[in-house]
């Protein structure tokens, strides 16, 4: 029996779990192909980009995650293309060619059409995205602390999120935090304690994919931080004085985009239908219409629940559509199953959870609601328990337990992008 | 009594242990000015370069350092130059009047008039600069295992160091041990132990600080990591291909700068005496020619040791130089001693210490000569007991324990340097 080569796009949830599923599977030769070498654990990206944890805790090379099995191999290189009728991914690095294709390389955020917004509001998808929201958090203070200017000291110390999903909300929650415990003491002229968060949020309730009750508890709870919650108002343009939100301009040196999220464009090299953010439309068995061996998942996929709701773009989906694949290739390969009698991907939602500070958090799980500590503390274990690595878990607990006896934040450094010997940033 | 000023250029070994004395001292308002909000423990900054630490576990904020002080401001900015007859330092944020000036803002590596060097051989002075290289080293790797050309691999795959000081000497041993142990399982295509590290020094033997037997077993160390040292050689061309060594030319990829060092221009704006490679002379009390009230301490300053020889440029100097001056202006300020009787700074030199790798290392203090087991462990205490803050040495005790039992290193991460959307690199 001949092997059978398996492509897998992107090292994201979906792509590393679909990658496992097919560690040392009889006859099949993986390899997995992503633009940058590690895997990042996006869910607690927010507390890097907040000076709370480093990369590394929670990032891990991709090769070093799957150098145990023998049958895969990891390439570090950008994708062009698929050629699905061929059945060829077109590469950086050249042509190559496939049995199976796994499309996972996810999303990115998306201003509306507005890109030049960007350069004023940088969204939270990758570690420099992080380290750079980081720099300029920690500067914002620096730079209200060095002038006289009363108005200036505002705007430096004028923070606006843009969106309030779960980023928004943890983004928010913890600069207020910072401002309040670990900065405070820090500055001698300016009062950190002053500074103004605002979040924005279009629609007319934050976390919306919560129970209403949890929203309420969640603005409440911001709002106690001293974070202003603005609903139902609409972000008409931002650029280097601050952002228009309504009728009001909002005079603020940094904003952080949270809102919208597109498709990584190679979805639209499949040759099927896209929805609006140019995500792939997929089957039951999450392939793409007409390509049973070409599947697409993880943010990158329109996939449907059984009622034929969409599913959101969550760790959760991803991993579990990860090991649905997986395990369907390595059983076909096998000669277990066949291609025309595919068990249809079910979805288990086992529930959320969105953290908004210290002790302060909203969890649901099926008919469960919780808020509060006890919520606080299953975000914890939930995180660390689905955290890679006994290396990763191990440090950020320690790190966790250390932020909350001191209240510090041992990351804080503020980097500059450039390294040679004359760099001035 | 009128409360005296003194300002304090740079926070590194030097400037931030004179800011230590001097706090709360009674009427003395110090402001310490660097342009970086951070303190660096440079000796183990080729750790981050090498991915076995985290830049956060190595760095601490200036201001936190020196929050607990009340009469102690912190600046973060350039300083442009000294006036030091009108008494006035020259900032990007206006001028500062002081009583009491300590210049420390240190040297950065020369390439000895071929600046262009730089671009292909980075240096070891900074976090971005570390952070370079370890994606240098990391993308050799990387690119060896994309590639089919042999020739390219074996460019890719071959990393000179140019100085055979203690930085060339621990990334040499690091990058041979990396490649060795940790990156091996990694890789399917390549041999990752087959990298070909090569340390370039001009002199006679390496470390040359040390006694000549450590010198010697230093380079025998190196020898059965498999790096190859070349002695009596000097480097007379690097470009994009590699780098002519005397009458060889080395194919290489990655070639890393650990040779000469230059003091900060703003030395040269104190009007007095710079030496060749632009360090200030200063007197017995570490003062410039007729400016008691200037100090010159670490990196950039020329002092001499009781015998008239200089002094070296390493971190014991500049520590007690800075509590030295701390301890002197604070005293001054309060009356108990005049700048007319100045006691003269005295260098006790405790030993000095550098490491390979594994329990390979090298020490000498006064008439002891440790090498091996015993002085890789006198190395790590040495350095836990010296980093700054209890967290920092928490988590560096334990990142190492983890590397020593796994072999791995934590950091392995490729970032770019780029944080926007569509950023390739």
């Amino acid at each position: 029996m001949a092997v059978k080569k398996v492509l897998i796009i992107g090292g994201g949830f979906a792509g590393i779990n679909a990658a496992k599923k097919l560690g040392n599977a009889p006859d099949c030769s993986v390899t997995i192909i992503d633009r940058r070498n590690h895997h990042l654990f996006q869910p607690l990206l927010y507390q890097v980009a907040m000076a709370g944890l480093d990369p590394s805790d929670i990032a891990s090379p991709i090769r070093s995650m799957l150098n145990r099995y023998d049958n895969i191999s990891t390439l570090l290189g950008t994708v062009d293309r698929v050629d699905v009728d061929r059945r060829v991914l077109i590469t950086e690095v050249g042509e190559l060619a496939y049995d199976y294709l796994v499309v996972a390389c996810g999303a990115t955020h998306d201003y509306f059409g507005r890109d030049e917004w960007e350069d004023y509001a940088p969204g939270l998808k990758t570690i420099p995205q992080a380290t750079e929201i980081r720099r300029r958090v920690l500067m914002a203070f620096e730079s209200a602390e060095r002038t006289d200017d009363l108005e200036e000291q505002t705007k430096c110390m004028t923070f606006v999120l843009v969106g309030g999903g779960p980023t928004g909300v943890e983004l928010a929650g913890a600069i207020a935090e910072m401002a309040r415990n670990t900065l405070k003491r820090d500055f001698k002229t300016i009062d950190a304690t002053h500074a103004k968060v605002i979040l924005v949020q279009s629609g007319d309730r934050i976390l919306k994919q919560f129970p209403d009750a949890l929203s309420q508890y969640s603005k409440a709870a911001l709002e106690d931080l001293g974070v202003e919650v603005r609903l139902g108002d609409r972000v008409t343009d931002i650029n280097a004085e601050g952002v228009q939100v309504g009728d009001d301009f909002i005079h603020a040196r940094t904003v952080i985009w949270a809102a919208g999220v597109k498709a990584n464009p190679i979805g639209k090299t499949l040759g099927v239908e896209t929805d609006r953010a140019g995500r792939v439309q997929v089957g039951e068995d999450l392939s793409i219409a007409g390509h049973p061996e070409v599947f697409v998942i993880g943010d990158l996929a329109a996939a449907k629940d059984k009622e034929g709701n969409p599913l959101p773009g969550l760790a959760p989906v991803a991993i579990q559509q990860g090991h649905y694949v997986g395990k369907l290739i390595r059983s076909e390969v096998a000669g277990k199953t066949s291609m025309k009698t595919r068990r249809p991907f079910h979805y288990l939602d086992k529930g959320q959870v969105a953290t908004i500070g210290r002790r302060r958090a909203v969890m649901q799980s099926g008919r469960l609601r919780l808020k509060g500590t006890l919520a606080w503390l299953g975000w914890l274990l939930i995180h660390i328990l689905y955290l890679n690595g006994f290396r990763n878990r191990f440090f950020v607990f320690l790190s966790w337990a250390w932020s909350y006896v001191t209240f510090g934040r041992g990351a804080r450094l503020i980097v500059a992008k450039q390294w040679k010997n004359n760099a001035t940033e």
